[in-house]
């Protein structure tokens, strides 16, 4: 049985990894910094990779043949700048060199970084994030060979949504102010999109990791939607498009239109998304509903 | 007393800067992997800045308030690509995090780098070693205040040479070839490199160190040189133009001239070499003399 350890294990993509991982037939090593409740599919490991030596002891310990590298910092609305990111660098690097006889290499990038084929993203846009992602994919592709490292492919995500996500993004910002009757202020609404939901992204993730597609590879919807666009389609489902305000805070100084483009996905890995958007969004309104219902009271 | 923190100290360079922080009245701690007889003026530690963790234990124990970073892979003919340059930008982010309340961080950059005028370097003239040390620079120059670090300098070292230095270097080869009566089968000497003595490196990071300038700063002479006429100046001094084979090899793929620009060294820090040219070889053809008389036999 394939050996695989997923890092990052513990959100909201990682989970949907596993079982997709599972019904693969690998075996999975999940790894979390978090305690995690024991499943019958995989077998969790609590370590803070960001510790030094925890990763090449881990690695030395399962010797892995396959590793999806999904760990990094997380935090809405603190990842883009913080120092964290260089950190994950660093655990990063300590991975990729604990490998051993390991086959294959998937890391999570990310449209924000500069593996893209607008290979100086980062200048425009820049962020800690961007400038992290970007040197570890350089790092690791100029090292190749010369660092005997597997096969590797940096998977590119884009804007994902849906249920399990939390924190200041945009989906469960606006849902979670629209279902507590308070207005959803938001920029002019005006900047283009891709937006995929999670259990897409994750089925991707997972059949670029079951392949030996190399290289650069846009985990992404290949559809462009505007964020006006999204955010009413959200306030329609809600009933309460009067508290959705559009244009009432300035426009984040980002780029217009952020799209990605899957052909390698479509074409070389026969990989479609399932959910379309709409059907997404509800899905998430849903969740967020039985969250708010489970647990009522002001929310996050 | 300022206490500094001077990694790869046993190198080339580093042992150059030891007396001459003494001298600023610096209290100096001096990092190699290698075992160092201790010496009056400073204390060695010695300490494998690659082992996970081995950074962050040292400057938590000695609480530096100036680093001086030079430690990178540096063996001659293999630095260029080994896969070593990644676990030391690993090393040197780990170091970068453990600064604490630290002031000064100065850390050795390279003319390969794209830390210069010419950001994109390292495309023209890829090699792994550009590539990290470019990607350790981006991350201290974005990460900056909120990582925490202290004012930053980026030491740019263009070519350098001098007594002690030694491997496959061109000056260190050409002597050494010369000496023994071999030819010395070089490329078309038609490059033009920026050539520094050792000594006068030395004294500019310690005067870098010693100040607060941030940012980039070239560490060169200013003048371009062919790798012909230096080659041609040894040739002269040794006797032995007829050993000297400029163009019996082909041109490595590099960039035509390497030339850094001083003018931060000598405007802001007031700082001079003392060592010209024809003199600084002299006094290396001399070391080599030296050394070959006080052990014969085959050269190595």
């Amino acid at each position: 049985m394939k050996r695989v350890l997923v890092t990052g294990a513990s959100g909201c993509l990682g989970r949907r990894c596993l079982p997709l991982l599972r019904s693969r037939g690998f075996e999975i090593h999940a790894v979390s910094s978090r305690s995690q409740p024991q499943a019958p599919g995989w077998v969790w490991h609590r370590q803070d990779l960001l510790e030094p030596g925890a990763a090449a002891k881990l690695c030395k310990s399962l010797e892995p043949a396959s590793v999806l590298h999904l760990a990094w910092i997380a935090a809405a609305g603190e990842y883009r700048h913080s120092a964290e990111n260089l950190a994950w660098v660093r655990a990063s690097l300590e991975l990729a060199a604990s490998l051993g006889t390991a086959q294959r290499l998937v890391v999570a990038g990310s449209c924000m970084d500069d593996a893209g084929p607008d290979r100086h993203l980062t200048e425009q846009w820049p962020s800690l994030y961007g400038v992290a992602k970007s040197a570890l994919y350089r790092l690791l592709c100029y090292a190749g060979g010369k660092a005997n490292l597997p096969h590797f492919a940096w998977a590119r995500i884009f804007f994902f949504y849906g249920p399990e996500q939390r924190g200041a993004r945009l989906v469960p910002e606006v849902i979670r102010c629209l279902l507590a009757d308070r207005p959803a202020i938001c920029g002019p609404g005006t900047p283009v999109r891709d937006y995929l939901h999670a259990d897409d992204v994750a089925s991707a993730l997972v059949a670029i990791l079951d392949s030996s597609l190399e290289g650069t590879v846009d985990v992404a919807s290949g559809r462009g939607c505007s964020v006006a666009s999204l955010t009413q389609n959200l306030a329609a489902q809600l009933g309460r498009p009067h508290l959705l305000r559009l244009g009432e805070r300035p426009a984040a100084p980002e780029p217009d239109r952020i799209v990605g483009d899957n052909r390698r996905l479509l074409h070389e890995l026969g990989w479609h998304p399932q959910v379309p958007l709409d059907e997404g969004l509800a899905r998430t309104v849903a969740w967020w509903r039985e969250q708010l219902a489970a647990a009522p009271g002001p929310s996050a």
